[in-house]
């Protein structure tokens, strides 16, 4: 431990000690199989061993009922922008409602108009995303092909307080920075999708929940790489799947219920540590001004400014000497960020509090 | 290595242990920067210096020059299959050219003929794909948008014997299984692609090669993440890259230059691999029935059936208890295939050679 860093980086991200160290001892020979794991074929019993580890451990962290199908596709969130609507947009006379809570609901919108009609039912735009909607706020269409939604948006620093329940269209959320930071109700969601990098692994892999019954619904015609229900049939499958990536989520679930012990303790943890930082926010007179209304604070991304740009290089620059890294805001938006996923340990965050009393007293 | 044994799998595959062994190192932090390779935020100066000397050295290895560039995408070569004639066949009014060499071939014409007209110029399958076309036997569309290669067939274990000159068509090569196996002169490509996991790397990154006037011609309204251009523009960053599947990438190609010394090197070494094989087939008196004609053999898959499925199911079985792994052909075509790639030892070649002629001895 000695030399690691504590890593706010907004993903990739900070990873489990516990998880790395098992894929450093194993790296050149899995124990009693002589190949590394970056060397299994997919089709390998040695590889069937992992991936169904990895989907029995996701099914029972979230705790996915019958009736879900899991892909594990490369391409990121960003892929998924343009898949969604390839598979559910395209093709369809009604159009797809989406909420716009900041940068990446954007991005996923911007995709969708490339397929079909899009109705944005939100937009937080005038108060740069500084906090979320109720369902009183949005204006749904009356039959939308579906509601997206972004659960936690890594830049801005929002995050919506639990399950959203928007009106009756399909439900889909990216939830690629907040994935199993705490329990949600998956039956509530019809397509649920995460880049792993953030919370959840390493970069490489996303993982896609879809309720059954959306594998019906996918258009024809599409590139076979985009379409979920082809993924779907080959079990993910249907290519060469990033073997790396998927077994380093297996070591990451394997750490949220074996050594955190499921998702409702790691919400309790979360809550701990965010709370650390919001208190030195809420209690600062105003020195450190949180982007976030309160009631839309993100336990994965605690955003916030300094009075002005130069006190903001000399804290980064100060952090940097107490280890505690990549806390620049994103460029978009300037300021700083402290991202601290399920990994980032307690005594992470408490150093940096500590950090922002100490620095305040110092430059306030 | 007393635990690692000779991986023969098609790919993902055998990886040089130095590249192991050095991943092995620094996995839980690299030394001076205090995080895990895969912790790492995609826009650190970390990652910059990996992804500089990544193309730094594909670039020396290869030998590309200015007017070319290079991405590094996720998807592998299946999502290639659609990108390409997303980009560079929808909308144009020109056929573009296929030449059908096995399996992979075909899943490239699939794709393309989702997005334009296809002409398939030579089809391998009356004789089984044993054998290439010379450029007499290709009839070519007068003007066609591009010309579509598989310089090696991982599958049917054929392989082209040099860089193919056929028409005046842009010429485009799916190089997944034989990337940097030997010298190729680059110029006479316009697009060259290849998934990393068979020689050059892990699962999760593909790289891209395309000439720079190519980047001018492609389709607009693409999906972002499909878009060449907008990926060139972004320089491979306009979304999260697969960082430790670059950095792997990486570690191979510090051991082709340093260990290996170069490509001409590797392609003497494959070629004495190649024909250790090779010579026990032309031996054998018809045990072993290669798969390819003689002209057409690859230097990375090597394919033959024996007598029976019988043998051959004991051919396997035997094969494991003198650590010889992964010699099953492609469920598709059944028999053994015997994957050498670069990082495949010149020992595990010959301990699978002298096990044949041994085999032979006790079965034929």
């Amino acid at each position: 431990m000695a030399d690691r860093v504590y890593n706010f980086s907004p993903g990739p991200a900070v990873l489990p000690l516990a998880a790395l160290e098992q894929a450093q001892r194993d790296l050149v020979a899995l124990p009693g199989v002589g190949m590394s794991v970056m060397e299994i074929s997919h089709r390998s019993k040695t590889f069937d061993a992992i991936f169904t580890e990895t989907r029995q451990l996701l099914a029972e962290l979230i705790g996915i009922p019958a009736g879900y199908t899991m892909l594990f596709l490369q391409g990121g969130a960003s892929l998924q922008f343009a898949m969604l609507p390839m598979n559910f947009l395209r093709g369809v006379e009604k159009p797809a409602d989406y909420v716009l809570t900041g940068t990446w609901g954007n991005k996923g919108k911007e995709e969708a108009e490339k397929q079909g009609q899009v109705n944005v039912v939100w937009d937080g735009k005038s108060h740069n995303y500084s906090y979320l909607p109720t369902a009183a706020d949005l204006k749904l269409s009356a039959d939308a092909a579906y509601l997206h939604v972004t659960s936690n948006e890594t830049i801005q620093g929002v995050q919506f307080p639990g399950d959203p329940k928007f009106g009756t269209a399909p439900l889909v959320c990216d939830a690629s920075s907040d994935f199993m930071c705490r329990p949600i109700d998956i039956r509530k969601y019809d397509v649920l999708y995460a880049c792993a990098q953030k919370n959840a692994g390493i970069a490489g892999v996303a993982v896609v929940i879809l309720k059954d019954e959306m594998l019906e619904r996918t258009a024809t015609g599409l590139p076979s790489m985009l379409d979920y229900q082809l993924h779907a049939k080959n079990d993910s499958l249907y290519n060469t799947p990033p073997v790396f990536a998927i077994y380093m989520l297996m070591l990451v679930c394997r750490w949220l219920k074996n050594d955190v012990g499921g998702l409702a303790k790691m919400e309790k943890r979360n809550r701990e540590k965010a709370k650390l930082l919001y208190d030195v926010l809420d209690a600062c007179g105003g020195f450190y001004q949180g982007h976030a209304r309160p009631d839309s604070r993100s336990l994965m991304n605690v955003t916030f400014r300094l009075p002005n740009e130069e006190v903001e290089t000399r804290f980064l620059t100060e952090a940097k000497t107490h280890r505690l890294i990549d806390l620049k805001g994103h460029r978009s938006v300037g300021g700083i960020r402290a991202s601290i996923y399920n990994a980032m340990p307690v005594e992470g965050v408490k150093t940096l509090a500590e950090f922002m009393t100490d620095f305040q007293r110092r430059n306030g």
